[in-house]
């Protein structure tokens, strides 16, 4: 660090700033880099985290990466938090409680800067107090901020779009149990219906690694001459929905012309991908967005809140192949 | 650390070697553990990574996790490195040069325990020779050992396939330019082709965000009375295959009685899903597991070696909806 300063012919103190990130002149910034650069000097990060007691690592908790939303989420997740400086620790629980409570106490010992968490688990008691945390779609504790989309409005917004393309007999698909979001999405979904005096019935597919079979079998009992006794269909999730559909061209069912389909995320299988199945859109970047900055308002306060803010964020409808063109 | 000691009833070393993640008998170990439990003792990971100069993170730089191949591959990654005790951290690079460089400049600086890497800039020279590094799909240099699925063997599996299934006029279908794994995929194809005197043809859609359209104008020039000018598509990639099933149901062709689809990669858009399009699958379990094999040696290796292994792992035909049933 000493050579550093001497060739930059900057103060030791200057050196010292810009390597922990604090504010530094653009010209003083500019000869330190020139510096490293000519010395191949490499700050020890971890001697960095040992002196001011805190890493940049941030953890990012969730069930599995290896879905269409949380890819995309992880995604946006960890270019955000690049912004700000740090990296991301990433996490898949399988949604399986000891799993999230041992990358919990993983994240105590290593102090990290802080976690992102979408954990059905309860883990407000393992949290350590000191480090700054943000919850999605669930909350943790009241004393952490939670960032949701608006499930509630997006299931009666597929119900208000089905309604305004003419469908008359609705049905809401999804698999056994439907609990937490996706029994607000399902509430949204048939407030609207019942508010509007259409007609809406549920199918739930058994909770087995078969459920797919279940929706066949329903389809099915369900179709004559292909005809389906239902002309529009709302799932909570889009890999129900994405499923539904295809079993139902399968049986060579015209859809969107005799059966119309929504689902719920809207998420980008493919990054530049057009979505062929019509959604209600979480914002993912958004929410990628808004969680990071959440979590940097905790690192910089230096005063724990008692009551953290709940975000809410809009859902919109995505126009898909399932669904007819409006008319203008 | 004393206080564990006292508690345990052990020596200072054993807590020591136990922190460490050394060898500690399971009675000394049990000691231990109900000691820090009961003391509430968070060991520093800081510290130790100090102390030992190395820590126990993996960076993971991909182009995007945002693929059903990347989320599936980073998925597993993730849940292999746990196995060994390490945590992932994950890049996305966007195949930007410059952001793969940074990511790499960034766990020289953090003095990451190995680097796991799909990288198609040349980062061979700015690699900290003392960091284990295992690349994937394309070599970073001879020094570093390089994992690859068999990607000719692929290309000639799914003309062969489609060969067994009575396609008479192939067509391979990508997005320009095709180069790196996807040439020798396509090449894998069009050697069996010839070899086995099929016709086949190439159709590559130009390289812009909207090359779906591409796809569309090329379907409905070699359609005529719902007639498809060809009988077996590949491509190199799940994405373009989907995309083409896609258009060629809206041009109401039947998939897979009149055309039939093989794809690449079967990635799991979802953990549980049904493949859907029929595809070449890599196994994307066992990259993970040997990538993490890989790196491990590597660790645990004084000696870092001038010659590395490749390891070519086979490819397997995965059945879906685009291809007609294979009679016994």
């Amino acid at each position: 660090m000493n050579d550093v300063a001497r060739v930059a012919g900057v103060s030791r103190g200057s050196i010292s700033n810009y390597i922990n990130g604090r504010r530094t002149k653009p010209a003083t910034q500019l000869k330190i880099e020139a510096a490293i650069e000519q010395l191949n000097y490499v700050p020890n990060a971890t001697a960095r985290a040992l002196k001011t007691n805190k890493s940049n690592y941030v953890v990012l908790i969730i069930p599995t990466v290896n879905t269409p939303f949380f890819s995309e989420l992880s995604y946006h997740m960890q270019l955000s938090l690049n912004q700000f400086g740090y990296k991301m620790i990433l996490c898949n629980s399988n949604s399986n409680p000891e799993d999230e409570i041992d990358y919990i106490q993983m994240a105590n010992m290593q102090k990290v800067a802080g976690i992102i968490t979408m954990s059905y688990s309860d883990i407000a008691d393992i949290v350590s107090p000191n480090i700054p945390l943000v919850a999605i779609e669930k909350p943790v504790s009241p004393q952490f901020p939670l960032v949701v989309s608006d499930n509630y409005a997006g299931g009666q917004l597929a119900a208000k779009q089905l309604q305004t393309l003419g469908a008359k007999k609705l049905l809401f698909i999804s698999k056994a149990p439907v609990k937490n979001i996706s029994s607000i999405r399902e509430k949204g979904f048939k407030d609207f219906c019942t508010k509007n005096n259409l007609s809406v019935s549920t199918f739930l597919a058994s909770d087995s690694p078969d459920f797919i079979n279940d929706f066949e079998a329903f389809i099915i009992n369900h179709t004559h001459n292909h005809d389906f006794a239902y002309d529009g269909i709302f799932s909570d999730a889009d890999e129900y929905a994405s499923d539904f559909w295809h079993l139902l061209m399968q049986q060579h069912i015209d859809v969107p012309n005799t059966v119309q389909i929504i689902g719920f995320d809207a998420a980008h299988v493919y990054k530049r991908q057009k979505i062929f199945l019509s959604s209600i859109r979480q914002p993912v970047e958004a929410i990628a967005k808004t969680t990071v900055e959440k979590l940097y308002e905790q690192m910089a306060s230096q005063h724990p809140v008692s009551q953290a803010t709940i975000t809410t964020l809009p859902v919109t409808f995505q126009q898909g192949f399932t669904t007819k063109k409006v008319r203008p």
